[in-house]
């Protein structure tokens, strides 16, 4: 009897509701009945990322829309700055680099966070970078940048904000307009609690600015001038996929209905819960800056994590996520957005910990769980 | 964000593949395609029930299937022993009352189990008695009874047994052809991982040797006779509930393929585990003979046995039953039967240990996980 509880981040838990969204008939979408989802899905999206500015839908994973923030925002001549500390910040460069744009390359040490005094020194010393990429949740790390202060660094420059928030926007807290976000990306298969294949960004009036000013992007299915045009009239240049976006109009509401503030302090509070549990096992939380949507954590001294989540996985039914890169082996990543309870840390920290202890770790059951608990039983 | 873990003692968890089953387009039951579907059931049931007997399906509760197995089995002048040692046990009991059948009632403690000895001198001392009625675990106070012993009692005499398997058969070890067991009655929403609306019925050529023998039962659409004709030309003399039996050949082909030594052997990990940590939490087991189906333990002295299954599943999303009748109160109930794993056991321990630890019972967190962990873990 085989049951299997995903606390990867990303794909993550998808609710029945939305799971059943999924299954209904397929109807047309040049229609009045999908401009009428499409807007009120705007609607909600805009509550849930909190922002004023549009809401563009691409049928992509969450790479596809970084794709569209870089190509049709940096002119020619122009630079990015592209701010790499883990697999999904260095993904910024790498597609700069497949279309020939301009960048200068900000490498912070992995596992630490973005600092804004250093952007805001590039930025100073280089007049020629329009737009700024970054990371909201460095899933490959488990670190949360500072993202409101590079926001308040960037908005006092003529360059734009792009937010890598894939993984973690719709969990932890991110404030669009407040914080000076100009486009943030999200992908369905997170946060969102979607299956992956549907990507979103929200887009401010200073980045449809700098989209007019880009003449010729190398884009076509991703070109995101042409994408702005069509929402506004509440349509899409292609065939957008429907049945996702309806899906994530029950995810959406669900997310409104239980407040952004309160899903912030949800998933803040998981996060203090599967720290307070992997440090009472005697591990060493990776991350100089947790964030509140996945815990990234070591693997003891000469143990393969890769062999600790086998056990977790194959014997106790719990999928955890390794490390990535050169962390492969080193690292346990255990999410925890979205379709997510306090019960999904405690199935997290008893898995491991009885890993552990098959591997002959030295640690005490009950430990972990029981300084989660401690956690989860408060507020 | 609301997630409940169903660890009542029916309804259970069903799995996905069940739930898409129920989800498919309905076809006509008069049809090849139904014959061959009710006779793979059959076939599939007979291993999972380890009967060579016939398999009896109705559209009703395992309640109906009670009732079938009484009005009948037993002819007028004839008596029926009800053997009732819980909530369960009792209802034997009553549908004899509600019939007029006339009955010898032995009753036994709630919390202990039946005596075979017992069985034996009743069925001695009255030989109008042509039916013994007991249940395989006893739901309201989780005692599972010595059935291959009440069996071998039974077996020795003209009479037949007839067992409630509601809750259990599936889960618990219940070898109905070596056991003696003439009907065993079983219900769709426990150890069968279905929804509620199914009842099935195995039935011996002793106790079809019987059903013969009655004329003009007080039975129209519980007409076991009937039934049992129609099942022999692979037929249902009524409408069957055709998606439900579509459903449990998904679930019978799961628990076959999983090999049923293997189902009972991990039930009764999952008992021990639950035992252990509900120990280690210092709860009295109520029970005398804890069934491999589900757990029943007493709230602490004082403490309203309500208030804690409250918090558990309004605050940490486990739902676990209460003591019925006068355990109402008294008695915490965590079922682990069907489509449950390892996790189960945890969450149920962890929302205990959170609840118990929320209305200020001295438990120590995580003792409870933590002994459950050691079990979960062997073997």
């Amino acid at each position: 009897m085989r049951k299997e509880y995903l606390l990867t981040p990303g794909p993550s838990q998808v609710p029945a509701d939305v799971l059943l969204k999924l299954a209904e008939p397929v109807y047309h979408h040049r229609t009045p009945r999908f401009k009428e989802m499409y807007k009120s899905l705007t609607e909600k999206l805009q509550k849930v990322f909190m922002s004023s500015g549009d809401i563009i839908i691409f049928a992509s994973s969450g790479t596809g829309a970084m794709e569209a923030s870089v190509v049709n925002i940096v002119p020619r001549g122009k630079k990015a700055l592209c701010i790499a500390g883990g697999k999904f910040g260095e993904r910024w460069s790498e597609i700069c680099d497949a279309f020939g744009i301009a960048q200068v390359r900000m490498d912070v040490e992995w596992g630490k966070a973005a600092d804004p005094k250093a952007v805001a020194d590039a930025l100073a010393s280089d007049p020629d970078i329009v737009a700024v990429y970054t990371t909201l949740v460095e899933t490959s790390t488990g670190v949360e940048n500072p993202i409101r202060d590079i926001g308040a660094v960037v908005a006092a420059t003529g360059a734009v904000l792009v937010v890598d928030g894939v993984s973690g926007a719709g969990a932890c807290e991110m404030r669009v307009d407040d914080w000076n976000v100009d486009i943030l990306v999200v992908g369905s298969q997170k946060a969102l609690m979607l299956p992956p294949g549907l990507a979103v960004l929200t887009v401010s009036a200073k980045a449809r600015a700098l989209l007019d000013s880009v003449d010729n992007p190398p884009a076509y299915y991703f070109n995101l001038r042409k994408a702005v045009a069509s929402a506004a009239k509440t349509d899409t240049p292609y065939t957008p996929p429907l049945t996702l976006m309806e899906a994530l109009l029950v995810a959406a509401d669900a997310l409104v209905e239980e407040g952004m503030e309160n899903v912030f302090a949800r998933h803040r509070k998981y996060a203090e819960a599967a720290v307070a549990g992997l440090k009472a096992l005697g591990l060493k939380v990776y991350p100089e800056r947790p964030a509140a949507a996945l815990t990234a954590v070591e693997a003891p001294a000469g143990i393969d994590a890769e062999k600790i989540r086998k056990i977790a996985k194959d014997k106790y039914g719990a999928a955890i996520a390794g490390g990535q890169e050169q962390l492969k082996g080193k690292l346990l990543r255990m999410a925890h957005m979205g379709y997510v309870g306090p019960m999904d840390i405690v199935i997290g920290l008893a898995a491991l910990e009885m890993a552990l202890a098959d591997m002959g770790v030295d640690v005490t059951p009950g430990s972990g769980v029981a300084a989660a608990e401690a956690v989860l039983r408060s507020g």
